[in-house]
């Protein structure tokens, strides 16, 4: 390995030294991310965009497919709105970021740029719903977003981020728990399906659940240093806002009430946790449903007669199943692009060069594995079609794994201290459904309760910090 | 035509009696659009959106053929920034948001909402380039903008719009210049060919064009009320910002440069051009390619045997060809629904009642012509199919006929005025080159000139304003 070629390698810190600046590292150096002149807002570069669109792709097609429409709200909202629901203003009025001058002249109202856009909303649905037939309103938009944040971390907590905010109202209650639990279930497919994460589901906690919801349902996953990341939430809102914001409805039985309500998103996060969960100290490992690029052909010493031809008609070959791109910069070697796109994460990787031109093969290195495999060119695509349906298993198989050993169980309290000191990752404990048990848990070890998971094991019969009587199992983790 | 049936099509103002009237009319009635609790901010709902994402997908696919990757820039831009090219903070300035607080804060700098991203783009393009082997750089976004205006309407002129905005560099000035015309080249192929909206394209004049930029391309379309419409705009923007932002490059001479730069957008207001030049008193009247519901299925008497599962068989023979609608509601007469989807515009409605269904056959009826026709069921897709392309082709001709008989030519400028008050559109007439002639015409008559068209005929020697040599045609109108 020359000096350049291992240039790469050495620049990215390895996790185990230091996790936070390996993820620095792999999100400057794969050009997925840059630090803009304003604190805490990150530019988003074509590399990770790319992912942000295809993550759009696969689900904007199941809201659609399941009845819902996209549409576009302001982004200021005014202070008066951002009020009238009690605890929703409580927990955002503290973050957003507040427009009081237009043109030359200072604003009657403050504007704040939307944190999350419910009231905005809210305010709309009133003056649109009029019957029992209007309803289910099924709408979402795809927009940014603002929370001054104090400390950031490129896609995992900024000031301004990308999402999608799903915004529904529903005759009765059933229906808005329907809604809430269907768009948790997308979201769960998205993260295991397209981004090969797997995911707990559950509800949240009181203490834990969104500023205005009735209850708060959320997928966690667990990345490669045991921290949890909430990577999506579904909101059943209940009639909290629809009252605040007297939306009603002329019922069947010709009287009014005011409809039930969700809201839902996800966000740009959601590539923090791809690097979090597929990473290493290569760099990134990108699912090939994701990839910006699934496969890149490398000419090896492309001035030998045919090499370019073969790399380009191989190229040709492969662009209409494949996002396939093909390296014919003349300004690095081989080697040198092979360490950066095993950086960049790209699944596939084809090398030509003359001697397996002489043989009519290709060899065919796959990123999640690191192995090479000699392919005559005449199976190449059914080749490459395979390994992306192996490589997206595998890495969600590895995942998995990797959750699964660090998911422990703890009894008592110095079982579950002893844990997140030595080998952090989720913990399953049985709760007693207080708050302040929570709260102390969190002040004395960090963790916080991600969620009361959908699959409930019985652990034992009380609390481990209390020792009260406890019913329900949860998983602890500390948190991103 | 019962009571409930003629509803519609007296609510809307005939576009004689109060085109603005007719305009407010059929975007409310159409439910494309609403007003927000902001001030010059609006809702864009569903039927609206859906135009929208029809053309970003057209676009963004064309973008990305010829080279572009999205990607994302901050909401908030430092107000230092905005000042670094003169012209442009001129320009900008008195019409931006200003974020003075965040949080709880107040901020040491102001930010203003980015009411175009020139400035925030070059300081990190400043940051990125090093070599001429890093150029072209071809980068797009599509977000929101922010320009405080005084006077609004939804769509046309509104505080918030949607818009893509592309930015790239390039080596030489020729390049940047090939560049800023092939994208005028793909606007022009959007509205002419998905939108059916002509247009003629051209150069702005130094007074019209953008706020920093060497050249302003632009493409105008007439709308029904002989008022012209800015549809998109492509600049050369020369070297000016890259120098104000130091933005250089290494080139192959071993020397530093600074690289050539162009900006380039559309925004929502081509929904508003859709409207103004297909629309007519019955409301809109939508080109396939951009229709959110291209044929809508209206069962008749749908209570009797056998219509209802007709209609079902139509609906799933043409759903994966065409975005198909069945309207099965049962608090609405088929007269009123037909109504309502000719208001919305819909191009093809099909009815299928009884009678049709003994004779095997359904009504088949365009938007555009208002024509029907009997077509045999075993027809319908091939119809239906032709019918699209029919539709798409007439509305971009009728269009086109509308423009040229409200083209006019002006020799003297009695002419024109005497065109300008009575039967305004474009007036093309031989320009002097002087922004004084320019300026007086507009205060005079309160047309400008849309600009200098690509297409150039000499219908003269002189202009005639000022009667100085001219050797410029130029299109004059009055325009939104």
């Amino acid at each position: 390995m020359g000096k350049k070629e291992k240039q790469f390698v050495e620049e990215i810190t390895p996790m185990e030294v230091d996790f936070a600046q390996w993820y620095t590292d792999v999100i400057k150096k794969t050009d997925m991310v840059d630090y803009s002149p304003v604190k805490g807002f990150m530019v988003i570069k074509p590399y990770g965009y790319a992912i942000w669109e295809n993550i759009q792709q696969f689900m904007d097609k199941r809201f659609k497919d399941t009845g819902h429409k996209n549409c576009y709200f302001p982004l200021l909202i005014p202070e008066s709105l951002l009020q009238k629901e009690a605890e929703h203003v409580e927990g955002f009025a503290p973050e957003v970021a507040w427009v009081t001058h237009g043109g030359n002249e200072e604003l009657a109202e403050r504007l704040c740029v939307r944190p999350t856009s419910e009231t905005i909303i809210c305010s709309m649905y009133s003056k649109w719903l009029d019957s029992y037939r209007d309803l289910p309103f099924l709408y979402n938009q795809w927009c940014s977003v603002v929370r001054w944040e104090k400390s950031t971390r490129p896609f995992l907590r900024t000031s301004e981020f990308l999402w999608q905010e799903g915004h529904t109202l529903h005759e009765t209650y059933d229906e808005a728990q329907e809604e809430t639990l269907q768009m948790l279930g997308i979201y769960k497919e998205t993260a295991e399906e397209l981004l090969a994460i797997p995911v707990i589901t559950g509800q949240k906690t009181e203490r834990e659940k969104f500023a205005g919801a009735y209850a708060t349902y959320t997928m966690e996953a667990l990345m490669h240093d045991g921290k949890a990341l909430q990577a999506g939430t579904s909101h059943n809102l209940g009639q909290h806002f629809t009252k605040a914001f007297d939306i009603s409805f002329l019922d069947r039985d010709g009287t009014l009430k005011n409809p039930y309500h969700t809201s839902w998103g996800v966000s740009t996060r959601l590539i923090g946790g791809i690097i979090m969960v597929h990473g290493d100290n290569r760099g990134l490992a990108l699912p090939p449903g994701i990839a910006p690029t699934q496969a890149v052909i490398v000419p090896v010493a492309s001035h030998k007669e045919g090499v370019s031809e073969a790399a380009e008609k191989i190229y040709e070959e492969l662009r209409y199943d494949f996002r396939t791109e093909i390296d014919d910069r003349d300004q690095y070697s081989p080697g040198w692009k092979f360490n950066e796109w095993e950086m960049k994460g790209v699944p596939v990787r084809i090398e030509i060069g003359p001697r397996d031109l002489e043989n009519q093969q290709a060899v065919v290195f796959r990123r999640d594995t690191l192995e090479k495999q000699v392919c005559p060119l005449d199976q190449l695509k059914d080749t490459v079609s395979s390994l992306m349906k192996d490589i997206q298993k595998n890495l969600f198989e590895k995942a998995k794994a990797m959750r699964e050993q660090n998911t422990h169980v703890a009894t008592d309290a110095e079982m579950f201290k002893n844990i997140m000191k030595e080998k952090p990752g989720f913990v399953k404990t049985m709760w007693c459904g207080e708050e302040s048990c929570e709260l102390k848990v969190k002040e004395e070890t960090g963790a916080t309760i991600r969620c009361i998971p959908f699959e409930q094991e019985k652990l034992g019969e009380t609390c481990p910090f209390c020792g009260e009587k406890a019913d329900k199992m949860v998983y602890y983790a500390k948190a991103y």
